[in-house]
């Protein structure tokens, strides 16, 4: 297994993300900061501690949208001061400590008139969930500050929690799960085992009659038994990263065996090509297996959000790159289309094929998914590299950036040059390393044949052509060295199982992390969803700074359907399909669309 | 516009549709019978009038199944007298009668505490709704036996519902449209033209801050503006209905432009090949146009039965085929699916897609299905003919069968001898006919290109090549004639709009009305989701009496996808499929479907 580095450890200087993550801070973080207050979602801390004589406002669960919030503003200010957030997050967290009550129990809505039904609902009324929420903000922002005002008030609510609901306690887990990865994390910072324990429990309490049962809530069955994904997504996904938690740290493998089976089924089953997961409006659930409608995908932010975290526990857990190929999947393509290229937009559901109604929105009632990308992006730098016990250095991500980080043998600096994910080569600088001889090792993504790799220097390769769907291997003895990793990133063509019954004859255009999209906004006369690929078909991919804040597209030849005769028609006798003209197609990142004026997208193509 | 025919006056003794009209009174409405008791929706009557000493039991809507199982079995002891079902509707009748309220007031959930709560919640509760269900059943128990006893409590509550929502007082409709349709044959059968008008006030009443504007009740826009199908399927299918109810009794022509919108709308964008309505599970609504899921169809029984409804009254307003025809679509393929051949197990949903694990079950908690299947079977004779002011017939569907209506001048008697819906041979003997001159319609289906029509004695055709879509007209002067019809019945391919993107490339194999889909059960080595026809497929009818109670399947050649390259995997780089080998096909009645053993179903097939 493996440990993440400090967050301060990646410095990313790429354009890709880094002005992602300025974006993060300067637009969305303010803007969100600004809802909470606007729509009461504060004002309910304040309620709560007396401050104002108001009635609770919005839904029962908005404290966690606060939580979230303030673990994003946390995480940024760790990874680049700004004392003008910061100030702004202690002004919230007053307010927070302030609500507390005497004995450590903290949620807002139970106040008052209501403090009678506190742990009563377990199942529907998310107070553990958003106790788990507090905890990681608390985290954050210990992590962030040093202080502790603000763990101190996780601890006291977690210690209630433990009393309540630990092995000494009655059994008990919250209907959305997310607290144990919370409980995990405050384990983690505090070196308190109890609320690893309390993570256990909780887990552990599943398909046990504390929850009534439904499969929505993953309840149907204890979790060590559970073997498919079900239900609400994000909720199995979060309850999943958590029992991974548990297992980094217990090492206790009686929960592999759930995990590995479920991680199959979702990459077997569930999974779209963007990275989204769970394909039901209804229950916000996953669904059959291959039931991966397009237009009517979920693919809740949320979920691709928690996807995401799922795979870097996984990634921790077991060094394998197929978790970071799944994880930068999800990352290029289903979690960043849930934010607008302004920062102040986003889609809760992220379909593959839309008609043109399905815009981003500045807020939800239910706003979980902003903050949730937001804490995601200000903790993305952590996503890109960790070392293992030795002190050896994983690179998943690339961009470029600089890395550095000590260790107990010495400093670790490099420099990554490239110009991903749009270019495949990747030029690492070691500026700094140990003298004795350690690993470095790269992730070979599995869409990557016939990678490259050379070195110069103090480096040397395993071997100059790593397989695909592995971690190369490069012997380090200080610096200085150059290591040249070359990723082809052909334009492929892919092709769904064929049960996947609504992608028949259908391919989506992927080139490197990214999945292509096609969108109204580059065809002026022709439909996208009237544009069919043919076997003569060729695509290059063309830079293109200007569009879309600059992104490398994909251009190539198409065919229009002739659709004249359905003119009024829904069903007709069987016809092979009419062209009607060539089109130049331009397919663009899918993270992008939307961006635009509003029209038909369409990820998977027809080939004629 | 014409008018239906007495029900009596179509007798049905062909092989297809008589077995399941007994099949409804054998089994089916006893079984109803004994549910409604065991569920307690009847206790609850009892309840209501002092007669039991319990709690309400399950649904607040329940007494709506109560009223449409009478209403069924009113249908079906006037179309066969029984001496059982007749005691045992009346036996349910006087607790119902027992439950009214001094007021005229009836329904069984809103009583004692609860009575405070009448009429306070029309959005939600379905209380007009199950007021509506009660006045059909009222309608049709008169007219099955002539007492009174029923109608006299459906006008005492309709009489109180006009004084609350018609035009003298408050605006107010129902969050469940329904009523409107039962009060407007209130008003035909009892001659109270108030019942009518009540009606057209609920109809009118939409759209205007009564039901909180949501397009999920319709309720977004007034109905004279309302253009699309949107919200829930059922509602908005009922809501129509009941609006051309209205049209067809006042020849008011403000409501008119909506029906026809709504008409379009229906059959270019939202409806399956299967006449199944509503394509989406959350809220059992509509879609979008070309939103036509296959595996997760919600196509609901009932909403596929109010399309025969709607159809039913559309026919008789406008005398158009084409209503004619989708009503004959929904009936063969939609709404029969959702019973099973013994007659003792319900489809709520009508997927046209499945693994295996949809399976129609014995009863529901919300169980508006069952019932609505019963009383549209029950009733069926009457949809087969109408004749129209000048007493001329028309002829909608076709079955092995005997036709007898008197008329001012003289007494119609036909025999119409045919293997329909297996076979396109209709003869039809005149018996008996008024000797002055009279015409004959006969419907020529849409699919029926080619009909030819011969007439001997006193029978005289207008063609002999009658165009499809259209009302064939046969000039009559007396007994005896001989009139035949014969449409061609070749098996169709039927292609999708290319915006149903789930249907690229594939075909519905369809035969005159018979829609039909490959099961798991007909192919022990290849699953159905793997069978693909190609450009040399050719399918051939056959008659299988043993199978299914008799059917005529298709059979024909097609070949299985290789799928060895998909073990494991979910996506996978671009080829073109590969064949594992060829396979004898044999296509079952979509109706049929689910009756054997669990397995794989499809409609829609691919062609290579």
């Amino acid at each position: 297994s493996m440990c993440p580095l400090p967050l301060q450890a990646v410095r990313l200087n790429d354009r890709f993300w880094a002005p992602r993550l300025q974006t993060n801070r300067s637009v969305m973080l303010p803007s969100q900061i600004q809802q909470c207050e606007e729509t009461g979602r504060i004002d309910n801390f304040r309620r709560a501690s007396g401050k104002k004589q108001i009635d609770f406002q919005g839904i029962y669960f908005n404290d966690s949208d606060v939580y979230k919030l303030l673990e994003a503003i946390a995480y940024a200010i760790a990874y680049e001061p700004n004392a003008s957030l910061e100030a702004q997050m202690e002004a919230i967290i007053a307010e927070i400590a302030a609500a507390q009550q005497p004995d450590g129990y903290l949620n807002t809505y139970f106040m008052f008139d209501r403090a009678k039904d506190r742990f009563t609902n377990l199942r529907d009324m998310h107070e553990i969930y958003c106790a788990g929420h507090l905890f990681q903000a608390a985290v954050a922002h210990y992590r962030a500050t040093g202080r502790t005002h603000l763990l101190d008030v996780a601890r006291r609510y977690a210690d209630l929690l433990y009393d309540k609901f630990g092995p000494n306690g009655q059994p008990g887990a919250c209907g959305h799960p997310e607290a144990e990865m919370a409980l995990v994390e405050l384990a983690r910072t505090t070196g308190e085992a109890r609320y690893l324990e309390l993570a256990r429990c909780m887990v552990e309490a599943r398909g046990r009659g504390v929850l009534g049962g439904s499969s929505y809530h993953q309840d149907h069955v204890p979790f060590v038994e559970q073997r498919e994904f079900v239900g609400h997504a994000v909720r199995h996904l979060y309850l999943a990263s958590g029992a991974t938690d548990i297992v980094l740290e217990t090492g206790d493998k009686a929960h592999l065996a759930t995990l590995d089976a479920l991680w199959q089924d979702l990459i077997q089953h569930k999974l779209y090509i963007t990275g989204g997961a769970g394909s039901r409006y209804e229950g916000e659930a996953f669904g059959a297996p291959y039931e991966l409608p397009d237009d009517r995908a979920y693919a809740e932010t949320c979920a691709n959000i928690a996807l995401v975290m799922w795979c870097y526990r996984l990634l921790h857990l077991k060094a394998d790159p197929i978790y970071a190929d799944i994880m930068e999947r999800a990352l290029y393509n289903g979690v960043l289309s849930g934010i607008s290229l302004d920062g102040e937009h986003y889609f809760y559901q992220n379909p593959l094929a839309d008609r043109g109604g399905h815009r981003r929105q500045k807020w939800f009632g239910c706003a979980c998914c902003p903050p949730n990308i937001a804490r995601l992006l200000a903790s993305l730098p952590g996503y890109f590299a960790s070392a293992n016990p030795s002190n050896q250095l994983y690179l998943h991500l690339y961009a470029q950036s600089e890395i550095r980080f000590s260790t107990s043998e010495g400093d670790v600096s490099l420099r990554v040059n490239t110009n991903y994910p749009w270019e495949g080569l990747i030029e690492i600088e070691v500026l700094d390393a140990p003298s004795h001889t350690t690993t470095l090792f790269l992730r070979i993504p599995q869409w990557a044949a016939n990678a490259t790799l050379h070195c110069n220097g103090n480096a040397s390769a395993d071997t100059a052509y790593p397989a695909s769907g592995s971690y190369a291997k490069v012997a380090l003895s200080g610096a200085p060295a150059t290591i040249r990793l070359e990723l082809s990133m052909p334009i492929q063509w892919i092709q769904s199982h064929p049960h996947v019954q609504n992608h028949y004859q259908k391919v989506a255009l992927v080139r490197g992390p990214i999945v292509y999209c096609l969108e109204q906004a580059d065809h002026s006369n022709t439909d996208p969803w009237d544009i069919l690929l043919t076997h003569e078909t060729t695509c290059q991919p063309e830079e293109r700074p200007e569009l879309l804040n600059g992104v490398t597209v994909l251009t190539g030849r198409g065919v229009a359907l002739k659709r004249e005769r359905w003119a009024g028609k829904l069903y007709a006798p069987y016809q092979p399909y009419e062209i009607s003209h060539p089109v130049t197609i331009t397919a663009i990142p899918y993270h992008a669309w939307a961006n635009r004026e509003a029209g038909p997208m369409t990820v998977w193509l027809p080939v004629l």
